[in-house]
């Protein structure tokens, strides 16, 4: 066992209740640091000080800037994209209503789109392992689910049969990542909800007028 | 006058089409390194070693890594982009399709797709005034250029009227490049070209059937 902070006197069910609490601490603690001033640039340590936590804890819990950043992300997105997409997603709102509201709910909090832009970049990168897995994983899932939310209208009538739930999956989420990007750099000029809106047209919900 | 190494003997105006010349072919070096590379982690200096020029002379020419970087995108997407969207756009050549036809080049060399990620990813984080600046009048050019061509079409009858050009704009630029940033993590999954394509349903090419 390594002989970190967290396991010296309690015993080992205590200690690991109370690291569990601490871990998720530091990530709260983190979701308001980010969210206040971005990402780029944080260092574990940097990120320490901001938040009041040594580097050898913080060391404890994460081992690397990119896992701290993917678990901050995770912790986020199931309060938001968790929240638009629960099972069942509510009866009647569409995909491209639900990723609108996600995005709605993302535009209070700049900081965090921020360091989404930074998780999807390093993930394209060499050498940042687990923001890949990250990333790729969370594309497959999301796609996944829209596609089946997708078949289900196709299935019902609601939304046109002649293409692939997938496609149409990866074109909803690329438009709204790609939408965040424009907006945070032009919120004047750029505004997420009508240009996704204009995806209704292809993949109306069950109360869109389809004539 | 800086006393670098373009300007010690010649004439001004030879030792400045010198200079334009070198700083060209410090580009061309610097994207074939970050088509097969990657951008990653590239500094200067490292930059400098793979490509065989002194630090000193890229730092002559480049103030910065941001610099360089956007100077080594601009001169590819002139290539690409620039072609795509030449004025005139060919007739009958929908705005989608054109956007398709730049990412079908783009997916040949991923290393500039890395690059582009990067330089987006980094213009929304603080302190890359100059990505940030590239990044945003990039946009804001692609965007009034395919607002331009979709007004055309809706004028022409081509193009449903009922919406604004611009949020179609903004939505074509923005599913283009989240899908290529989807497709680098997935490419046997996604496909750039057919997700993209179901957009030709809002933006109809002036030969699409549009019964």
């Amino acid at each position: 066992m390594s002989g970190g902070e967290a396991g010296n006197e309690a015993s080992p069910r205590r200690s690991y209740a109370k690291g569990v609490a601490r871990r998720s601490q530091i990530i709260e603690s983190a979701i308001e640091e980010f969210a206040d001033h971005g990402v780029d640039g944080t260092s574990l340590r940097t990120l320490g000080d901001a938040i009041g936590v040594s580097h050898a804890t913080l060391r404890h819990y994460f081992a690397t800037r990119d896992e701290l950043l993917v678990e901050v992300y995770r912790a986020h997105e199931q309060n938001s994209v968790g929240e638009a997409f629960g099972s069942p997603m509510p009866e009647g709102e569409s995909v491209v209503e639900a990723m609108a509201a996600s995005a709605d709910r993302n535009s209070s909090i700049p900081g965090l789109v921020r360091l989404y832009a930074t998780l999807s970049s390093d993930a394209v990168q060499a050498g940042h392992p687990v923001s890949e897995h990250f990333v790729r994983e969370r594309f497959r899932g999301l796609r996944a689910l829209l596609a089946e939310h997708i078949r289900a209208g196709q299935a019902a009538g609601d939304i046109a049969a002649d293409f692939e739930a997938e496609d149409a999956a990866a074109l909803v989420i690329a438009a709204s990542d790609g939408l965040q990007v424009q907006w945070l750099l032009d919120p004047d000029d750029v505004d997420v909800r009508r240009s996704l809106a204009l995806l209704e047209r292809l993949l109306p919900g069950a109360e869109h007028d389809t004539k």
